[in-house]
C-alpha cells in the first residue's frame, strides 16, 4: 500500500524556497522539483542516499512478429555488455555513482550467469531471477501466467528491498529487451484511449513500413485480445490480467520495483518510453506511484510526449534520446542533485544580509 | 583572431559515434554534443579538463531609471555572497568541480577585495579588476568610453588565460549586474531586428506595470542613441560601439572572456539571457566564436527562446530559471561531461561482440 506524500509541509517547504537568497521562483523547474523530493522524505532537509539503478532484461515472444529492427539475440549481447561495464548505462552510473544491479527476469538464454558475469566490475551485480526463456506471443496468447506476473513484480520489490538495505533512497530503473516498445505502445494505448496509431513509433530504428507492420501486428493483437477478454472471461478480471497480457518480464519487474519502491517512500527514476509506459500501468495499479515519480527524459519515441501529457508529468530533459536501458533517466540525475543542494545550501535573505527582491 | 572548427574531421567523429554500441543516433543530443566538442578540440579522445567558472559582476546607471525590480545594492551584496561560498553558482560549482572566479569589474561599491573575500572557500577567488563604479546611464550617455570598452573586454581575456595557464579547457561564463536585462533587451533587438517589445522581459521581477515602464525608458534610451550617432558620428563607427553605448562592464568582459576562450579553442558554456545577448555580441565581432558555443539553459526571461532562435542555438535544458551567475550553463555541464563520456566509454560493436543493428 503507497502513501500518497503529506501535502501539509508544502507550506513549510514553500517558505524555505523563497527564502532562498534568489528572486522567487528564479530556481523555476529546480523549485518544484527540490517541492517534490521535500514531499517525498517529509524533510526539510532532503537527502539523496546510495543512489542504485536496476536495469531488468527479458525477451518479448511478440519479436518473433519481426516488430523490432534488432534481431533477439541483441537483448542477451547487451546484458553482458553491461556487466562487462562497457555499455551506455554502465558510462552514466559510473559519471553519478549509482550502484548498478544487472537483473536477469526472462532473458532467452540457457547459461548461468558465469556466462554474463565475467569480470564484471565492482560497482555492477548481477542477478539471476529468470522466469522464463522470453514472454509468450501475445498476439496469440497472454505474454505471461497470473503466477509468473506475481513472480516478477515480487523480483523488482525483492531488488528494491536489496538497495534499501544499503541505504538507498533513490532508485533509477532501466530495462533491455528487444521488442519491448510494442507492448508499451499498446498499454499506452489502453490506458489512455489515445489511438494506437499514435502509440507507436520506431523503436530501436524501424523505417516507416516496419512501423506500419508494427502497427498491423499490435491492431491484430487488440483485436485477438478483445477475443480471448470475451471467451476467458475468467482469466481478464482485471486491470493487472491487462498488463500480463502484453508486458514482457523486465516490464513487470519494473513495475513491480516501481511500487515498492513508492511504498518505501524511495524516489524512482524514470526513463524513457518503456519505462514511462510502466509507470502508466503500475500508476492503474496504485495512483499514488505517481507521487515519488520523477520523470527524467522525454525520448525521441513516437508517443511518448502524448503519453506524458496523459499523465501530466514533466521531465526534466529533452535530449532526443532513445536508447532505453534508464539512461535517460540517469543523464537527469545531476538536475535531482542540483534541486537538492539549492535547497539544503543556498544562504537565505537573512543570514547573507541581502536586500530581499522579488 | 578566432579559427574555426576543422569540419574535416566530422566524418571520423561520425564513424566512432556510429559504431559504439547502441542504435545508430539513439543518444540524440548526445551525439550533437560529442560531435561538438571533438571538433573543438580536433580529437577523436576528447577530454574536459579543470573547468572554471568566471562570474564578472558590475553595476548600471540604467537602473537609475528604475528598470529592475532589484536594487543596485544587490549587486555588491550578492557579489560578496559568491566570496562566502552561499550563492547559487557556489552550490552548482562544487557540485560539478568548477574553480569559482567572482571578478569584479565594476560593481558600486568602495571598499578593498577583502571586504569580498571574508573567509571565502578554497575554490572560491575574487578578482578585482574594478573599471569603474558601474556604467554611466545609456540613456544619456554611452554606458564606458572606449578605452573601459577595451580594458573590459582585457580583463575578459586575462582571466580566461589565468584558467588557461593551469590547464582548464572548458569554461562557463556569468554575470551579476542589477538591471543588466535592459542592456541585453537592446543588444538582442539591435542585432536580430526582433522588435523591441519582445525582446523585454520581466527580469529579477518586474510585474506588467514594470515591464511597461522599462520598455518606454528602453524605446526612449534607444531613439536618443540614434540621435547621438547622428550628432557624433565620429563616436559611432562600428559594431563595437553599439555594444559600449549599452553593455556593462561584466557583460564586456564576458564578451572578452568568450572571444578569447574560443581563440584559445576551450568549450564556452553559455548561460541564460544575458550571457545569450553577450555570445551575439561577440558573434557580430567575430562569427567563428559560436563554434565554441555550448548553450545550457533557455530561460524563463521573455524573448530568450527568439534569441536562441535567431542564432540557430539549440540549448540543452529548458528548466524556467532565471537567476543568472551562470547557473544555466552549469547545470547543463553533466550533460557535457555525458556526452564526452559516451564517446569515449561506451565499449563499440565490433569489441563487443554485438550484432550491429540500426
Amino acid at each position: 500500500m503507497i502513501q500518497p506524500v503529506d501535502r501539509n509541509l508544502m507550506p513549510a517547504i514553500q517558505d524555505k524556497l523563497d527564502n532562498l537568497n534568489k528572486p522567487k521562483g528564479s530556481l523555476g523547474r529546480l523549485e518544484t522539483l527540490a517541492m517534490q523530493v521535500a514531499l517525498i522524505q517529509h524533510s526539510l532537509h532532503p537527502r539523496l542516499i546510495r543512489p542504485c539503478h536496476l536495469l531488468f532484461g527479458g525477451d518479448h515472444g511478440i519479436e518473433r512478429e519481426g516488430v523490432s529492427a534488432s534481431p533477439r539475440e541483441v537483448t542477451r549481447q547487451q546484458m553482458r555488455n553491461y556487466c562487462l561495464g562497457g555499455g551506455g548505462v554502465n558510462v552514466l552510473c559510473r559519471q553519478h555513482g549509482f550502484q548498478l544491479r544487472v537483473v536477469d527476469v526472462g532473458v532467452d538464454y540457457i547459461g548461468d550467469s558465469a556466462d554474463y558475469i565475467g569480470d564484471s566490475a565492482d560497482d555492477i551485480r548481477f542477478v539471476s531471477r529468470k522466469i522464463g526463456f522470453g514472454t509468450r506471443n501475445f498476439r496469440y496468447e497472454a505474454a505471461m501466467s497470473r503466477q509468473e506476473w506475481a513472480q516478477a513484480l515480487q523480483v523488482g520489490a525483492e531488488q528494491v528491498d536489496a538497495c534499501r538495505a544499503e541505504g538507498c533512497n533513490v532508485i533509477g530503473i532501466g530495462e533491455m529487451g528487444v521488442g519491448n516498445t510494442s507492448p508499451s505502445s499498446i498499454l499506452m494505448h489502453l490506458f489512455t484511449a489515445i489511438p494506437l496509431v499514435k502509440c507507436v513509433g520506431a523503436g530501436s530504428g524501424l523505417g516507416d513500413a516496419g512501423i506500419r507492420h508494427k502497427l498491423s501486428v499490435l491492431e491484430d493483437s487488440l483485436a485477438r485480445f478483445e477475443a480471448l477478454k470475451r471467451d476467458h472471461a475468467g482469466d481478464y478480471t482485471g486491470v493487472t490480467d491487462t498488463i500480463r497480457h502484453f508486458a514482457g518480464f523486465e516490464m513487470a519487474a519494473a513495475i513491480g520495483a516501481m511500487l515498492h519502491a513508492a511504498e518505501e517512500k524511495m524516489i524512482v527514476l524514470v526513463d524513457g518510453f518503456i519505462m514511462t509506459a510502466c509507470m502508466l500501468a503500475a500508476s492503474q495499479m496504485d495512483a499514488a506511484v505517481k507521487d515519488y515519480a520523477v520523470f527524467g527524459h522525454q525520448g525521441d519515441e513516437g508517443g511518448h510526449k502524448l503519453m506524458l501529457d496523459a499523465m501530466g508529468a514533466e521531465p526534466l530533459l529533452h535530449l532526443d534520446m532513445r536508447l532505453g536501458e534508464g539512461t535517460g533517466a540517469l543523464c537527469a540525475y545531476p538536475i535531482v542533485v542540483s534541486a537538492v543542494k539549492m535547497f539544503n545550501e543556498m544562504d537565505n535573505f537573512s543570514h547573507a544580509n541581502i536586500t530581499k527582491y522579488f
